[in-house]
């Protein structure tokens, strides 16, 4: 017989004492597997309780695996397989999870754990960061946008959406496209979570394992561990002065077509070049001749704080090659993940349905808002107010760029726009890895070169983002910078 | 020599007026390819402008391309592409995309677009949708927690983020897995957009295209492109009445070992079958034996309306094989896309990797809203809200279920929570295409069953969601079906 002693002092519901006392029963053995439970009638008459409350705790031993019951019949002890939670020590995993997963994925994952590297230290003034500055966001702004759509819109703002994108969105997005003269239909564009998932999209339509894909060289940092997990061969051009070496690319065009060029035009990451027109006309009909899709990765498209604006290769794609990769994140808010890409129509359905596999939409609040955002003229309100901070802002590091670099030991580029700086060590005395401690012990930090070559590379450079540093911070950083390199070189 | 006017009386600023006459003199032929511009100096002094004024026209012309021009030099008309946004009909595409987009992204493509299908009636009671009622919705709440989070974190929760997810939210998963007896560390969480990107990056982890994928049958319909996307080898085990069958199960394996098994124990996705502790424990057992991972789709283990609550397979997981997918679009709002992954910790150091790679971080916002919503108590009160609302509403619809889908024709799951039914024809007097345009036209709407089959299926099934229909609407909706198929059968 069961013997249970119901406690009416404590706070402990009574069903909940019942099952915690024929737990410890089945624990320590005193209840054994296959043993009979009393029907719930007989043991709450016992107990002098509501039937119901027996019947509770039998379903919950029931959906902890401790009884077995049928309807209509008694429920008996049963061989309960531990949940894990009960375990005092972890087991490991019985399987080799390094033998198991795909080798893409592991190279993906360890080539990103060795991009990201260590954090930057808390004292050292941070050249990395690539993005707007948050001291200029205009977070209030958006947040009330946030509010009113939220207000407004209620909860359908928060179901899913179009994969597309919202509509009035794109509709923005089209008209300012319009100012760089790329001419585009609302469904030849695509809102995609920032210009990374567009350029994943992008790989997914168009290449297979066994197609190459062809890079500047260097370029994008974060952009080359996906370009290594859809293709096996990734081939990259140099950089010169004024962008990729276009007779490079035909040769190796010639040798094999690749699946997809990708190109950054304007303030080239990480080498801060923009190309004229006259490149751009060239790379695009390279692209036409050997029908070669392009990615142009507009990812700066609105940051030239002076001299003169070179139009998007988009703008002269009359034969609809270019997939043109556009994002919110460097301008404005990284956080949002919105970019976008604007294509042949027939490619971005094909993409459409691709982003409904990867997350079925994107976020429509967030995109309303933004929407709103623009409508309201907060969009260029806050790109006027970022082209002055950063025109003084470029100009400050410009000014300082000959004595903290000077001409004979480094190669330097002078950006029109953007963030970033490229220097690259002439005759190297020591390596990366001992240049950039050298920066770090001074008090700064850059992006190490290394990590922007798709293949790996032996020259000495880094990358100096300007992004999230005010005038006098760029001084006393390049000042660290120019003491450090002072002592080594 | 240039003949320019320029009107004082307009609007347009003299330097769009000198650009707009070039411009139309060059696309009416009257200045050639290689004529010489007057140097900026003669051209101001001649029309009594400030320099800077043509300076500035002729760095536009520049820009779009109508003109060379050197520092200190004269500029000439060049020959130049023309742009596409000036073309009245747009050209063709030069590349026949079918052709180059790879098979399996077209056949995703394919697959997504006949599956979404035509979008249903605007009158009809529609049956289709699968997330909580936006009539439920706590908006307002949330909208007070985004509110309060933009507020107090200011620009940095517009920010790039931990690719891993907000602590704070993965802390309170954590306890919330807790409740249903699965132990996990924060490191052992991940948050994803939404579920899909949950498996979508498992996938990416475990598979390589000649690995076979086994999944039940049906199964959830919008997972079947992405499992064919990344697997050449999709098989189907039959459900049963108590879930997959375990036996074909066991076959399959032993014919060839898959690269993961994908199952929804609770209110199954289309059928709303839940398995019992036994059939849970014996899929581990299973997984263990062979060494197989598991995803464990738990995208409704909140929406218990009532009777017994079966643990997590993921509860038992003692050996880590098993990546349990969480989400908060079926409870709560989808379009806030945050679900999350919870696997051993070494795959989850991997999988963020491939989300860096997919989309460089979640939204920080989004999630630290939801954060501040689940702390606030607002995630309890909804679910204790729901909960009691689709009781009634499933309680209404199981009422009505044997008229509707009479025994002798019909079969058809009663699940104990969750917004599905699933019904199938024993002897079927017509396909399901006909059946649906018969429902259709009586003013309802439900799923196709033939969606749910990775490999397509002759059966005449179809779903019932009650997700979006308070019980006046199921009513209604299922007065109508019935008539429906009293007429047709």
């Amino acid at each position: 017989m069961l013997l249970l002693r119901l406690d009416n002092s404590v706070a402990t519901p009574k069903y909940r004492q019942i099952m915690d006392q024929i737990i410890g029963m089945i624990d320590s053995d005193v209840l054994k597997i296959g043993s009979q439970l009393p029907s719930s009638r007989s043991l709450s008459e016992r107990l002098g309780i509501n039937r119901s409350t027996v019947y509770k705790a039998y379903q919950e031993l029931w959906a902890l695996g401790y009884i077995d019951s049928q309807p209509g019949s008694y429920s008996y002890i049963r061989k309960r397989v531990a949940i894990q939670s009960q375990q005092t020590t972890r087991m490991e995993s019985i399987i080799n999870w390094d033998q198991v997963v795909t080798l893409d994925s592991k190279d993906l994952s360890d080539a990103y754990y060795q991009m990201i590297g260590t954090p930057s230290a808390d004292n050292a003034i941070d050249f990395t960061p690539l993005s707007a500055d948050p001291r200029l966001l205009p977070t209030e702004d958006f947040r009330k946008c946030f509010n009113k759509v939220l207000k407004d819109g209620g909860a359908k703002m928060l179901l899913y959406g179009n994969p597309l994108g919202n509509e009035q969105l794109r509709q923005f997005i089209v008209d300012r496209m319009g100012i760089h003269c790329i001419s585009a239909a609302t469904d030849e564009v695509m809102l995609t979570n920032g210009a990374q998932q567009a350029i994943e999209l992008i790989l997914k339509l168009l290449v297979t394992g066994d197609q190459s894909i062809i890079v500047e060289e260097p370029t994008y940092s974060s952009a080359i561990p996906l370009f290594r997990f859809y293709s096996r061969q990734l081939i990259g051009i140099p950089m010169r002065k004024n962008g990729m070496d276009l007779s490079q690319l035909e040769n190796a065009i010639q040798q094999k077509p690749p699946a997809l060029i990708y190109t950054m035009p304007n303030f080239q990451n990480p080498m801060g070049i923009t190309t004229d027109q006259e490149h751009r006309e060239k790379l695009l009909k390279i692209c036409e001749k050997y029908r070669v899709p392009l990615i142009e990765d507009g990812f700066e498209e609105e940051m030239k704080y002076y001299g003169k604006a070179v139009l998007p290769i988009k703008s002269m794609d009359r034969h609809h090659l270019v997939f043109y990769v556009g994002t919110f994140s460097k301008a404005l808010f990284p956080g949002l993940r919105i970019g976008w890409i604007t294509a042949d129509k027939e490619c971005i359905r094909k993409l459409v349905a691709l982003k409904a596999a990867s997350d079925i939409s994107g976020n429509q609040a967030n995109q309303a808002a933004l929407n709103l955002f623009c409508r309201m003229g907060y969009y260029d309100l806050h790109i006027k107010r970022i082209h002055r901070v950063y025109r003084k802002r470029m100009q400050t590091a410009l000014k300082m760029i000959n004595t903290v670099f000077p001409d004979d030991q480094f190669t330097c580029t002078a950006p029109a726009g953007g963030y970033t700086f490229w220097v690259e060590m002439k005759h190297p005395v020591a390596d990366e890895k001992e240049i950039l401690r050298v920066i770090r012990e001074a008090g700064a930090a850059v992006s190490p070169g290394s990590i922007f070559f798709p293949n790996g590379s032996n020259r000495v450079c880094f990358r100096l983002s300007i992004a999230h540093r005010n005038e006098k911070e760029i001084k006393e950083g390049l000042e660290r910078i120019k003491t450090a390199l002072r002592e080594t070189c």
